[in-house]
């Protein structure tokens, strides 16, 4: 069935290749793909788009010698199918398999961790420039999205390698797409270079040119050298990444490898900064990924969601559905999304409050200022954001939202472990930093009824930053008593072992309390500021333990425990490490950290036993 | 002497004033400007640059209802000289005195806070938005330099302006410089921009057009309306801020009042969003700040700076030669800054080692990433940044530097609270931040022996992120013993009252202790992770406090505090709130705050009666 594909066990293999195989080999990766994450999850789309260009990629480059930065790093599955972890392929995403994301630890192949978005070419000219320090010979290139392009960070540096003109090949990925539609003025600028009359003629000076060269072997560098200036000519005059200082080839059909290979081999004898405009198509070659990529970004595994009787499918869904129902009597809010509408469960209240809602792109830093700008005019926004994400604009909640104690609102999704996607994905800091900053109010939900109402509480009640951070997928710990501010939850008020716990994790501490005696349990919808009651539920405790869903490192452990010092009250913390935590199942990743129930219980009866 | 000045009371009283007066009204202010602030301190050259655009932007706007949004802000004493605050302008940046930037809470002509580069086109965008929701009609500018184009979050905003088309008026001050000399692609396509033929067509046609346009008063939007697209048509065909979607107005002379007040007329009446690139001269009028206008960025008050007979004049210096020393042995670490090689002490390096000095501009993000590349090729970076602006690579430090556990060094400057700057540039995070992340060491010098001991440990031997955190200035508090990783320094060892404490504030430490007996200092040059042997300095104590140039939200009193709770030790944190922190002088915030040596020696007293 994968007859070329099986006979490549390391990139070098590709080399030996006739045309037809080189052919025949993308055709049977794009069904080993298909095959694959159909069944067992994970992103299609984008790596159907990248197939011919990873292929080319290996052809071309010499890895790893020559360095590949892959931008986000999820259209990595065809790299990784064609350096060696072909056979490892089914354990992609999955506990102690191959993450989905490259991974230094996982291939000499993979050169540089990524995860969050228009990272590449700052990574890739560190490295570019290490090679020039060391007096070394190879290449590097970073590969990125049309989405990667609407984030701040990648402009910075691209500005950086257009001024220092250190050799760099930057290949522009262009599917038209992030995970949903692309928004920005620049993607309308790339949309309209791919169909200018320059274009086309450029494009067909360019082919017409290629057409003389050699594919491989006997591709020499001596042989393109004295076309460089021929080929400078023929590009556009003038583009964006004109200005900023990078030679500009294409843009170029992602899908033609042979037309790939030779735009790549020239980049490769420029001796000085190039972007490549491939434009590919996400999903290509599989109709269902094809007519709708977003719904094929990333997939589930067959059979995976479980059907249940309750409300919503998730968290972001409720959080979606609520904004609706509140905005039809609360006129002065508006929704904010970082490129991630569908994520976020924003998808319906997109359409139907289509002046209320913005879509900014990859751009959490620019998503914040505005948020403070709208709040400062009166108008609340609610800005919905992977916890991960949210990491981006540190500085902004600090600096433009909390020095000016503004009205914003944080729904922090995907809070706490994620699962599948690993080290990169996980929310695991965002109790640390939020609870850093001046005025800033943290809630944590531990069903769909407590998140309805905090978000009520936010939007319309509250003033000040605030947070609401709330876990990936479903878990329902307890019933919502009502939310208000600062009131604690308390369940076996008669339990001498205390556990003071927030979100899912209720839902752990419950499990424990039905595997051993004497546990009280004090639930904190609001965990920042720590509400005073919580001291009462302590007194005559023999031993109190903080069960979190965060790093252990700045998490609802250490703000309790240092409030606990300064009053003589001993607390020991259960949470994650504050190394980076694995890949797998959200239970799974649980179990091998300790936070199980089953290892909670242990813990406990280890420290009573201690003191 | 200043006559027509002394008129102006807030920015209506500009409009009674005649061709000649406003000209005259210039000249006045410049001498102000000059008279003041190298008297006080402050920031003369940036200020110089913008009287004519200051005094254009009151003739043509309405404020307070139109709003205009400083980037930075530190340019705005023009504007405040102009807002009811010149009888005040003495007190700027003194305690309880003017702030040297935007505030909201000092004035209604201050419509939004600004400190860091890059927020004002987000924060203008937010608010026009929130305009055309309300249905309000008023025009909103956002003023911002090319030293901030170079920042990431700016490229963001003006993809999304551009893209969905809010009328919004960016006007570029465009002197060539951001602090020290611009870096970057597209400050060399603005110079490109400023002297290409078609620039001098176009400027020549909009002059002669503009100058039969009658100056104010009679200037109706009826009259303009229809001159929209002729206007439009004599612009530059394409630019960069076209490609994003934005309209281009210029070059225009910033300098040139009549002309500025006509080019942010014709914005007015162009229902769109708008850039008009300005350029000024950074220092103009005053022949010292033109000449040095680096020099004459921020400049000190007379008579400020006291004679040391120390080593280095501050802890700038201090690093700056001391990596000069490190460079002649070690071939393989290179220097980083963020637009400040002066400010971070790295004037000379970037000269006598050319080849391994990057200054990437106002971008500390694509810093940090490059600076991960550039270590996973086994070259070592040390990015010398201010611990303000390190904020802005929260996630960068965090999922490209400490995931992947990195060798990059942080040279943490303006550490603490940092004096005249207030709220938006004290360093009060650093440690709450970096803490949370995996694999981070944190150090805190207490005299410039052990800063240079520290470099050399950080950069030869550490492996893996390492932070060195110092404050802006000179305070030598301690000798160093010879650094080595985790050791700490116990003075009076015999004290049974115990503070810890590090880099500056063991000098308020020592003068505790000579106001009161039974005080032991533990001195900690390694902050993070806590060094082991400090818990047996603490047995047997009667009180310890924990002493922090920090916030109290995150900082070293928390983190000692939670590990103190699991061992049943009660400790007690004095530092800074977690609320936004005031200006004055640094002696000044230490006593406002009760973080002076009398008013910790008060704390401790009291503290100790209590237990």
């Amino acid at each position: 069935m994968y007859d070329i594909l099986e006979r490549i066990n390391q990139p070098s293999d590709l080399k030996t290749l006739d045309k037809k195989e080189l052919s025949e080999l993308c055709k049977e990766i794009r069904s080993f793909l298909v095959d694959k994450v159909t069944k067992n999850g994970g992103h299609l789309a984008s790596n159907l788009g990248v197939v011919e260009l990873t292929v080319a990629l290996h052809l071309v480059f010499d890895m790893p010698r020559d360095k590949v930065v892959w931008d986000v790093g999820h259209q990595t599955y065809v790299h990784k199918i064609l350096t060696g972890r072909r056979d490892a392929f089914d354990t992609l995403r999955t506990y102690k398999g191959l993450s989905g994301f490259p991974k230094t630890s996982e291939s000499i192949y993979d050169c540089f961790n990524t995860g969050h978005s228009s990272t590449s070419v700052s990574a890739a000219l560190g490295i570019a420039r290490a090679r020039d320090l060391k007096g070394e010979d190879s290449f590097v290139a970073a590969v990125f999205g049309d989405g990667a392009m609407t984030g701040g960070m990648i402009y910075e540096a691209i500005n950086d390698v257009g001024h220092n003109k250190t050799p760099l090949i930057l290949i522009l990925n262009d599917n038209e797409m992030s995970i949903s539609q692309n928004v920005g003025a620049l993607s309308k600028y790339l949309r309209r270079l791919r169909h200018t009359k320059t274009y086309h003629r450029s494009k067909a000076h360019i082919s017409s040119f290629l057409s003389h060269i050699p594919l491989m072997g006997g591709f020499l560098q001596a042989r393109i050298r004295g076309m460089k200036d021929l080929i400078k000519s023929r590009v556009l005059p003038s583009t964006f990444f004109g200005d900023l200082g990078v030679e500009y080839l294409g843009p170029v059909d992602g899908h033609n490898l042979f037309g790939l290979v030779n735009v790549l081999n020239i980049a490769k004898s420029m001796n000085e900064p190039v972007l490549i405009h491939v434009k590919t198509k996400k999903g290509k070659g599989y109709e269902p990924a094809e007519k709708n990529p977003h719904i094929f970004h990333g997939i589930s595994p067959q059979g995976g969601s479980s059907k249940t009787e309750l409300k919503y499918s998730d968290y972001s869904q409720c959080a979606g559905e609520t904004l609706i129902k509140l905005a039809q009597k609360n006129h002065d809010f508006v929704a904010i999304s970082a490129a991630m509408p569908l994520g976020v469960g924003l998808g319906t209240f997109s359409h139907k409050y289509s002046d209320r809602f913005f879509d900014v792109g990859i751009a959490e830093q620019h998503a914040v200022t505005f948020c403070a700008g709208l709040a400062i005019s009166g108008i609340t926004p609610v800005f919905a954001v992977y916890s991960s994400f949210l990491q981006r604009s540190y500085d902004q909640i600090l600096h433009d939202v909390c020095l000016q104690n503004l009205h914003v609102v944080f729904l922090v999704d995907r809070a706490g472990v994620v699962g599948a996607d690993g080290e990169t994905h996980h929310g695991l800091y965002d109790i640390a930093f939020l609870s850093d900053m001046p005025y800033m109010t943290i809630l944590s939900p531990s069903c769909y009824e407590e998140l309805e109402q905090m978000l009520e509480y936010a939007i319309n009640e509250h003033d000040g930053p605030i947070a609401i951070r709330y876990p990936r997928g479903s878990t329902q710990a307890t019933e919502s008593e009502g939310f208000e501010l600062n009131k604690i939850k308390v369940i076996n008020p008669e339990g001498r072992k205390v556990i003071i716990t927030h979100g899912r994790m209720a839902h752990t501490a419950i499990s424990v309390a039905e595997l051993m005696e004497n546990i009280k349990i004090v639930v904190l919808p609001t965990i920042y500021p720590v509400p005073d009651e919580l001291w009462d539920e302590l007194e005559g405790a023999e031993l109190t333990v903080v069960l979190d869903d965060h790093s252990i490192s700045g998490g609802l452990g250490m703000i309790i425990s240092s409030a606990a010092s300064a009053r003589d009250i001993q607390i020991h913390t259960i949470a994650f490490p504050s190394t980076p935590v694995i890949h797998g199942t959200v239970s799974q990743i649980d179990k091998h950290y300790g936070l199980d129930a089953q290892s909670v219980a242990q813990k406990i009866k280890e420290l009573a036993d201690e003191t």
